[in-house]
């Protein structure tokens, strides 16, 4: 999705509350409208660069049986796909709602520059949804065999053909 | 992916220690065939379920320009279109290093049981990875309009067809 926002560009051409506000109006509106159908959980995200929108997602966690599908993963996806990058320096992320832990990971992975975003991770739990839960509970985990796999990271820093990230 | 893993199985009906030994040393294995050539992150993952493998996935990020796309990631989307559902109960995931944020957030939103993982954070800081940093840092962001943003929510509650996750 490339889009320029026509006519608003011209009096904004660095990033303000002014642009924000605009951003943040598409990506309500588009969760509005996926709250109101079955298919779709209730968020949407874009990604902006140089008053841009360069990437979109809304949710597909029950419609595409994948539960990584909220928006901003696939926003995030979509941007990489478009731009040809793993990198999105120089972009902003607008979200519907706060990211939840796995969203706010994949921020940092793609190197955002910024994020804004309207619901909080509060409302969202009106809305029956976990976030909250998540940012302080914890999968029943252990670690097997550290010795073994830290190996790994000795056989990729003499991989001198290794792409870093 | 689905193999069942030959004659192993039939001394190790439930979890143990010796099936979790079994997986961690899959997933080390292939994170090592990951970490010597150029094309992937040196990172896998396998899911599990009744000493079933039914997902897999070796880190895409650099090869497919996806961020997103880590090990846990793509082993749980793996899992769930072979299992034709996005909640992955009953199944347990074993990645060769400790899950980053985004990939922890995954592992609760896909419901995983359990979580048996090899290298830890600071061995992956050792071969260049921001895991680490990215558990205290934080992306520049604000919160705008959430009055408007947390209406969505009423919208999906008053949805009565909704499909809740």
């Amino acid at each position: 999705m490339k889009n320029k926002i026509g006519g608003y560009l011209e009096t904004n051409v660095f990033s303000s509350d002014k642009d924000d506000s605009h951003y943040i109006y598409l990506v309500i509106g588009m969760a509005k409208e996926c709250a109101s159908h079955t298919e779709h959980g209730p968020f949407s995200a874009i990604i902006v660069k140089d008053n841009e929108i360069v990437g979109s997602g809304i949710n597909h966690v029950t419609k595409n049986n994948d539960p990584t599908a909220h928006a901003e993963i696939i926003a995030i996806r979509d941007a990489c796909k478009n731009l040809n990058t793993f990198v999105l320096k120089g972009c902003v992320i607008y979200s519907s709602a706060e990211p939840c832990l796995m969203c706010e990971g994949a921020i940092k992975w793609a190197r955002l520059d910024r994020l804004v975003y309207s619901a909080t991770a509060e409302d969202a739990q009106r809305g029956g949804f976990d976030d909250l839960v998540f940012k302080t509970s914890s999968t029943p985990h252990k670690i097997l065999n550290r010795q073994e796999g830290s190996k790994v990271f000795d056989i990729w820093n003499n991989n001198n053909k290794s792409i870093k990230y």
